[in-house]
């Protein structure tokens, strides 16, 4: 009998005080097979399990992680930070910084203001774009990914009919679809809400088309509603200009969490002039938003991604994973399609309807010390150097031959 | 001509790229003028303004600092953790560690999980009480603050009508109304949310009464609906066991934040195995909820309460303000009111709808070193010695002075 291993007697303490054994998306019983549950540390782009092995990892804390841990700038502010104070009756400088810093690097932004989830950033943004306007009706392409309070989560179980019942819902990157949406609306539409590119869970991400991104920029300024991007996911990885900067649209309102700060809890939210009064009017709070820690994290994370151009770093990085696995596929006669900006890269075999190809490639690289995942998009940091690339793709190859002998 | 202050600096700054200069609750322009709005540092009780002043500070940053700025044994914790890692692709065994001492510390809790702030905390309650019974209705006392997102943000600015549909009000410590709102919801009850006590902003506070907090729990069991307390703002300030265990009632579920880590962003819910499974299956979750440091920081911060009965401590150093403030208003002749537990003192004056002398009085306190609030509930932490609160009188008294001089 094999003795138990201490991520598995941690599941078993865990399966005791905490529902299902964890919550949210970090549950590993999403996982195949074999990906741990608990974790020990973290160091630059790598993550060592409670198991004590150590893997090359390409999930960066589901998108926080975008200098590595540990990142020296980050840790000095951050201590510098903490030596004098965190939580204060009020915030300190750092907000003003932090906040000057997004102005300054973003182009559609006049102002900032900061909270703690990704959800509280979205959820402000949708209340920005009903109280400037006096209407309600808020458009979501189906099957984003928003938040995960009773109005945006994906799972409808503690939801009532109500918390959906001004939301209407278009296809991501079909103007047909956005159009009858918006006519849908009429008069009541306060706002268009968008992720910064389609990067639903279990499918092949989608890059925002031009075409669509005009649209949707036109038809809000039609109809005098709220062009919101999501950016909570995608923010600066693809551009510290905002990711629809890319394509040439300005949103009115962003929402801004995962990377800003590496890793420290923060999220945000930015908006041009014409939502500046509205901003200034709504209560939106929480006991740790004003936090300085997280702010000096944050500041210290945009300085150097734009110090060292981290977003190009991470597409070259990303770029050489996808190359070496495409030739990988290809050599061993697999289908796979590789999606979204090489620094977010989602990985999906052909003929996979229920992922049995992608869960068993994946569970073969992790047993190589490379964390994957088989459904979602993952993401490069600044910290994966060309190594650590090559390390992964002798993981992967060893794992394409896996699959093809199945 | 003056000079412009750090302060009024930073304050300009701000209203450039922060709407209204500052957001939510610690916005200082609710405050009487002369309060600060930025900050420099913290240490023990004591906090000091960018201007350079120091405060005896009675708001601990509205709830959070429990054990005083920078307490070593939070601060050690807090280090070995970020050491390891904070942010990763799973938990720390710091979150068993967290959801095992709540277990044995609160008599009502089977289980625990974590989040960010005390709205997603009361919010993960509600949807847990509508995802276990199918039912909808969720009954508050009027004016009671749950959080600050649409469904409960005490500002409606930019909320929907259908945002409180399934909402019913009744009145704290009010049975009849209590069992009116209950007939009201009917079939479709799924919980009651109420506070650990009435702390409404600008109100005197009412410790609860325990012919109302029986009748809370019998008309939950009757109808097999959820008792939620809030505990966000009170919770491990009067006791560790959840606060209404002190008038020896248990919740089915309990939101926790603010107290629970020292300052360190975190919150969680508590339930019972009633509500084990719906929290297994709703979907609540967020980028840094599995944040370990946090939850180190939050095992340090319980285990210090525990170790030197925190509750009790500050229990008698409000006690000792409390007695010395009644003993200078009554030797000047003004009428004070104070309410609620000694450890969350609320001050309010008699003839005083303008709130001008309490504005007046918590004026002269602050010019002399003391952060006072004259419309909210006050905090104090373990930190508060005997000489921080004989400092505080001397303040107070000359504030008195002033106040009986108009």
């Amino acid at each position: 009998m094999q003795a138990e291993t201490p991520d598995q007697k941690l599941r078993a303490r865990a399966a005791r005080v905490i529902p299902g054994g964890m919550f949210g998306h970090l549950n590993a019983n999403r996982l195949p097979e074999g990906y741990p549950q608990f974790f020990e540390r973290g160091d630059g782009c790598h993550l060592w399990d409670v198991n004590g092995r150590r893997y090359v990892d390409f999930m960066c804390s589901w998108g926080p992680i975008v200098l590595g841990h540990h990142h020296p700038a980050v840790t000095e502010a951050v201590q510098r930070q903490m030596a004098a104070g965190d939580c204060l009756n009020g915030p300190s400088e750092r907000l003003v910084e932090l906040a000057e810093r997004l102005v300054r690097l973003l182009p559609h932004a006049d102002w900032a203001m900061f909270s703690k989830n990704g959800t509280d950033a979205t959820t402000t943004c949708v209340t920005l774009a009903r109280a400037a306007s006096g209407r309600r009706k808020i458009l979501v392409a189906q099957g984003a990914y928003h938040g995960a309070i009773p109005w945006c989560t994906p799972n409808p179980l503690g939801v009532t009919a109500e918390d959906r019942t001004h939301l209407l819902t278009f296809t991501y990157n079909d103007v047909a679809s956005l159009e009858t949406a918006v006519q849908r609306a009429g008069d009541d539409l306060a706002g268009i809400l968008v992720s910064a590119f389609r990067h639903d869970y279990g499918f092949d991400q989608e890059l925002p088309d031009p075409l669509f991104t005009r649209r949707v920029r036109e038809l809000c300024d039609a109809t005098n509603a709220a062009l919101i991007v999501d950016d909570v996911r995608a923010g600066f990885r693809m551009t510290l200009r905002g990711s629809w900067d890319l394509v040439g649209v300005q949103p009115d309102l962003s929402a801004w969490s995962k990377a800003i700060a590496n890793g420290h809890a923060l999220a945000a939210v930015t908006g041009n002039d014409r939502y500046r009064d509205a901003a200034s009017k709504i209560f939106v709070t929480g006991s740790f938003w004003c936090s300085a820690v997280s702010m000096a994290a944050a500041v210290a994370t945009l300085d150097e991604l734009e110090r060292n151009d981290g977003p190009a770093r991470m597409r070259a990085m990303g770029q050489r994973l996808r190359d070496g696995i495409a030739a990988q596929a290809a050599a061993v006669g697999i289908g796979v399609r590789q999606s979204g900006p090489p620094q977010m890269p989602t990985l999906l075999f052909d003929d996979d309807a229920d992922f049995a190809k992608g869960d068993l490639f994946t569970r073969e690289a992790l047993k190589r010390g490379v964390y994957l995942h088989p459904r979602h998009n993952m993401f490069l940091s600044t910290a994966h150097t060309e190594a650590d690339i090559d390390f992964a793709l002798e993981a992967t190859k060893a794992a394409f031959d896996v699959v093809a002998a199945r």
